[in-house]
């Protein structure tokens, strides 16, 4: 195996474990300590928020001198910057949305917000600018039509993205989908409306998705079948990695804490698949944890995944895999079904074996009992 | 308000009762009375599956007869085909996919019933093919790479459009999406999901999708939102109503029986976004209906379609909606945001209105009063 | 009809419009301006949780001096007190839990000052004093055995129990199950759950539930089944009203701002049931409302109840209705089904008719549709 | 360890893989050679329907000589019968449900048909005689009050429970709650709505619960819970094993083949909570499997639950888990809170103590881990 590189946002592990219901729990954590922890524990990098860093209302001496510190922190402890971002849902200003508000000049910040944030990120060597739209949604449907806020949308990526060009910056787009919370519907609500919305971009090459788990999970949609879209299509330039129940709030787990068969088969698959980019964890320990639980979290999210990898390359090198495999026929997807139209009568007259081909079984229990006996480790 | 096509799937009202935990309540309805009774009812056409009409194994002769005779029955009442399509699902063969199954012979079989089912479509002058990949799925993850699968849907799909082409039928494609069941897992499992693997196609141009209500609600996903972006793409080439509960088995209830305000929505969107396709009824009568009740179903389709078209006009022409619109600022959304990356310096100076933008209402629970308000009648 | 007895928490029209992830768009109300602007709109009465009231941290003087003041509004403004609480979820300490927290200090501190809140609630002459868990749970399962959670949570009411009579508060208790959030997996979840839990306790008759119609539909539960149980039972002794999408995040929103139908349904039993208790709204206006915006969320919410029950006397006034319901056998099912063990050969002999009943349809789609005509004003 | 007792219902190892969109894939199993099967690779015993065993419309001498060969062959393998029940949900008749269906001669004969079945259970032996009301709902919500559907069903059990004593019968009964599907919504939907229903009934001492996995994760309850509730008030008289994602058709898969920590915690709980009743599979291969496949199913169900409980047993004897376990605070959970509400004025003053309380962490993290380590083999 690959080293992995692990990341982190800021706000991971120095969140303070405030939630709808009740109050802080942890104190705030200073971002250079928080680098400073993690490279210790092995991560290869962090992410971040440009509010993460530099708090709302800093002055521009304030902010140089926030990010000179913490660029010099990365650097004596030897950190990437995997992913930077703009923080568009915070303010109360973005309550209506941000790039999609029906205020015009709430709009206009919004993109005046994330130039300044990529700014920054270029500043920091970020290979990854992503664009969670939390507040690009609605309560009231009747508030917003669907086609003016997807206009608008795009709109503010592709000016952006000429933003990047004309600056010259090495960043490279993603957009990362949720379905709601903390919006009602929130506009492209799954890796596959993102991944169209790429195609309908001014440079939909620049573009691609940071699938997250928690997010396509709370939707009770298989987020290995939409890692797989994202990997045909070419387009899998980031992914947020954490663990979350279906059809609940947004949880935001340590990876692996829930559907360890899920994980093991995104992790075989961004294995398989060539991913190199950050495996981020963009999860956050539980409220009930003091200071010292944040680092259980932090080492707990990188072990599972460790773990999962080298379940998967133990579960390709079974020989009882591999003949588990055979038997469900799964070698035989990968071979082109026809040479084309020129075979339609041939392919029409083959449907009259079908009586015949219903015989046949496809050994899927025995293969998901592999599975599940390398998940368990007792095979 | 121009005339509502309204169309319904021959295994619609001929949907025999049969559930997973029990035998069928209804006899079987031959599909010539079906066409009279829904000729009477003043439905525009029908839709249906190759086998709803040519039972599976008819010789070419009877295949024939059957097909000359329904014709006839179609000409006599002067109903339409809205959609045709193929059954890719009942046959056990099936039972590991159609176009993804792991069985190439099952795989090529399924292109030829297709091309079979092609061949139906357009000699019954069909406007629009549709493609449900119900099997196209698992429940065992290990068993497919979702990247050989899509590959495989791809191919399917490109071979059957050159076919259409090379044949010159006059037919568009459909993809309809679900997200699970009768499969654990399905590919493409939304609208998004569908949308981009169009883009991802030899001939985009010739497919659009096909949403369903239950498919996307079952997922808890917004319809609105889902028919929105297919219509901003110009990608919504027909259309599927029924109603559905989220998170649970597909129920396919009789359109508008769940969800009144999302049906509004949808019907408002529809009839402003010109959508002039067929409205089908993709929806089945309840279980423990009798004959007779089957067309209680088909009358209630089609009137609480009328009934929230009409109040959609009705709510569009209301002053004090167009006010609460204004406060809302829904109206502004349709404005360009900016005049491109030339004014980055002014954009990035706005950022510092936010605080000042923060105060501003929405007005949202007054707007979403008067949805609630048209729908009971009560305005 | 009844006048209805409307009630709103201090907290809901209080609702600052902070969410996990973006900072409040409204500010602080002093509790004493909601009473008279609830006053002014036809609200019945008001709830509270202690710390609505009196800011945590509150000396005793201020404490009186604070109640007092709030005394003398309701009166002023001729409101009542539907029902106090305490709030056991907001502060710190509780991360873990109240009553069911593993630190057995948390445990006796929270019952403590449930004890504190009693003793307010019945210095304000609220009727009942309700217990929402919203800390009970885990999203850790190891870390209770939900056997000694729920024996926790058993002596806790049973010694507050104790207390209220002791006391001689003329108080009676409810429970409000909730599924999950904040905690990942709360105790007693729904209805069912609290409606057993309350047949364990020591003094099962002065406890009855609080449903409240997010809850139940979070876990895409039947809010009419929950309520008709608890009538049932006779152990309806508050309601909690309010909307919200199956399958999500806690959304509190605007009575009757989701599924029209089923809040028809609810108001159509509560009116048949002879409830007479508050009809509290548990709800919060969006976060993008202003100050103003309050006030039609307030509005908004007693006026479609009040249309709701319109429209159940209106259908139940419907000859057509009537003559529905008796094809569909709905007063049929009053009926004793046996005269009891003693006819046990004739019930089996009876199995034989099976066949023939099953003929017999049910003509629940023309039921149903006068549902919709009459919630959408066509009949 | 003692030896677990597995039970497998004829209808789950006979299952034809016939789906709401698909015809049978496996031809029909005759249950004298499940039996045989079954012993052979290590059940306990099996559990049946009436209609599985006796065909619908045999004879009284056909149904007698088929019990007898049945029971021979149960005593030639050395199975027992762990759970016998009445399917009232196949037959067209019960469309409108069984127990409380709107027609009183259904509701009849449903009690007749139960009778009877009881007849061939204690005939068998079974230890327990369960009722699962698949068909006691409604989609449509008007057609049924729910207080009559209650007491229609309250009546049928007494009815029966009275049988039961009058024929000596030594069955205890179980109800089987699920929330929703073949009906839109189900009366007596979790687990905790069906115990309260039993503290309803005449015999409540003769009732327990019979949860099944599946049933409760379709409404996303932690199924961990609702066992626990079971256990706390002696309750839990049976149990039905299987695997399902939230918020879907039900799956019945393979115990295990879902959320394995879920699997392990509700194991776990099974062995510590002493539970002695049959561990039933309730479940079905995959419908892609063929007639061996089904044996694959078999074995995987035990020898994954047999794993899980070598876990719970390993996990609970590391000394690591000890110690995680205290940093939890878990076994402080058992102690009382208080002494009663004597000390009413000492639990008032500690509430002063909650904002130093707030300074601990529970260390859930590390706690979780192990379980996720234990889980994966790695420790």
């Amino acid at each position: 195996m690959t080293p992995h590189r692990f990341t982190f946002g800021l706000w991971t592990v120095g969140n303070p474990g405030r939630d709808p219901f009740g109050e802080p729990t942890r104190d705030p954590v200073d971002p250079v300590d928080s680098v400073g922890r993690l490279a210790e524990l092995g991560a290869w990098g962090i992410s971040l928020h440009d509010d993460d860093l530099v708090p709302w209302g800093s002055s521009a001496a304030e902010r140089d001198r926030i990010v000179a510190r913490f660029k010099s922190a990365l650097e004596t402890n030897g950190l990437g910057v995997g992913m930077a971002t703009t923080n568009l849902f915070k303010h109360p200003a973005f309550k209506d949305g941000a790039f999609t508000s029906n205020d015009r000049r709430v709009r206009r910040a919004a993109i005046g917000k994330a130039m300044r944030a990529m700014d920054l990120g270029a500043e920091l060597g970020a290979e990854v600018f992503d664009f969670w739209g939390g507040r690009e949604g609605v309560e009231v449907g009747a508030a917003k039509d669907p086609r003016d806020a997807l206009e608008r949308y795009r709109e503010a990526i592709d000016v952006l993205a000429d933003y990047a060009v004309e600056q010259g910056y090495d960043l490279r787009f993603t957009i990362e989908p949720k379905p709601n919370e903390p919006r009602g519907d929130i506009f492209l609500p799954t890796v596959g409306h993102a991944l169209h919305f790429i195609e309908m971009l001014a440079r939909p090459e620049m573009v691609g998705v940071n699938p997250e788990v928690a997010h396509e999970t709370m939707a009770g949609l298989s987020f290995h079948h939409a890692v797989g879209q994202a990997l045909w299509a070419g387009k899998l330039f980031h992914i947020d990695l954490n663990a979350q129940r279906v059809g609940r709030y947004d949880q935001d787990f340590r990876f692996g804490a829930e559907d360890l068969k899920e994980a093991f088969l995104l992790v075989r698959l961004l294995e398989r698949g060539g991913y190199d980019g950050p495996l981020h964890f963009d999860a956050h320990p539980y409220r009930n944890e003091d200071a010292e639980g944040v680092w259980d979290f932090v080492r707990g999210c990188m072990s599972t995944y460790t773990a999962l990898a080298e379940k998967a390359a133990h579960f390709d090198a079974l020989p009882e895999v591999a003949a588990a495999l055979d038997a469900a026929g799964t070698p035989e997807l990968a071979q082109a079904t026809s040479s084309g139209v020129g075979e339609a009568d041939a392919l029409k007259a083959e449907v009259d074996e079908l009586d015949a081909l219903a015989a046949r079984g496809y050994a899927n229990e025995a293969l998901d009992q592999l599975v599940v006996d390398v998940l368990l480790g007792v095979r």
